[in-house]
């Protein structure tokens, strides 16, 4: 694609950049940014810019923040002493909007995948040993996905953690609320049978 | 959705008003750029600036530019006489990339459409009117889409310019090359028949 002005040219390349953008929707963001305002424009840029210089990762979980802790971590509401492992910041966004989660999070930063040249030592896994060592947590959750990378990324973190006295759980799986059981895969309905819950507990949750 | 920190979330809605991005696509493009260096997000805030702040739309036929004048028209080697009307700026790169037009273009900036509150006046329609005026046009090729809002277009700077000595001519309209004749829609292919071309004139444009 010929550009007949190199302005526009280098920002459809700074746009193509982000995932999933090809030039030629660059070129239509483009196109809209040019259409807007000027006041729309230098505020998109400024947000860019404060958003990479300004942010920081809480020093307590990792999540990302605007201040040194994070407001889940700073919440006197919240219980320390339970904790979720999640995978990156998104895990955590999902988990808040379900309103039902009342602890706090570890953010691994990725999870173990040799293909992709990630061992432990590339993840946040130390400050959460620290964090068991020193007592402070009765039970871990560990959310991560359920491949290979994620089961494994568990093992590992269970290992490390095996000598603490605290509890390690996960997250249920099962069928999906609302999901008929015909469409449901073979290995969720499976365990969904074999690590069924009295029908009573359920009562409970309501 | 909920976010744990501000500048992510302006962020967010900065690019959640990009023409086709949701909050979740808007999040994606965020979280890719937090993990690169620095450098670039600063290089792609500093291009979304100087994008709105120093572009400028030639004097002669409004194709966006770096210069008063744009590289086409400031083009010697291109026939100053010829002029082809397009609707925006995309339909100059897509002419412009057959490599197969000599001429100048002269960009509207839209079509007419009443629906969407855009007539004649909101167009860069007086400007042709005065280029054709000046006498240095010998023929015009129109190369608007061929919806109503188009041919609308076209008959109306059709009527604009009938009264100066000019040639007047539009895009052929035709079964695409490469394309099965079973698969093409019967208004196309009528049309492809009524308007056929001399055998011999397609040897000669080889």
């Amino acid at each position: 694609m010929e550009f007949s002005s190199r302005l526009i040219e280098e920002a459809v390349n700074e746009f193509s950049q982000l995932p999933g953008v090809g030039k030629k929707t660059a070129l239509r963001f483009v196109l809209h940014l040019l259409k807007k305002e000027q006041s729309a424009a230098e505020s998109f840029s400024k947000s860019i810019l404060r958003l990479r210089t300004e942010i920081c990762f809480c020093k307590d979980c990792h999540n990302i923040s605007d201040r040194e802790i994070c407001e889940i971590c700073a919440n006197p509401h919240r219980d320390a002493s339970l904790v979720c492992v999640v995978q990156d910041i998104r895990d955590v966004m999902a988990i808040e909007n379900t309103g039902l989660y009342r602890g706090r999070y570890h953010v691994l930063g990725g999870i173990i995948s040799p293909m992709d040249g990630v061992g432990p030592a590339n993840l946040n896994i130390d400050s959460l040993v620290k964090k068991a060592e020193s007592g402070s947590i009765k039970e871990i959750i560990m959310a991560l996905s359920s491949t290979m990378e994620g089961e494994t990324t568990n093992f590992y973190i269970y290992k490390k953690l095996a000598d603490f006295n605290l509890q390690i759980s996960t997250i249920a799986r099962g069928i999906p609320i609302g999901d008929e059981l015909e469409y449901a895969d073979e290995i969720t309905l499976g365990r969904s049978i074999q690590q069924r819950i009295p029908y009573t507990s359920q009562l409970v949750n309501r």
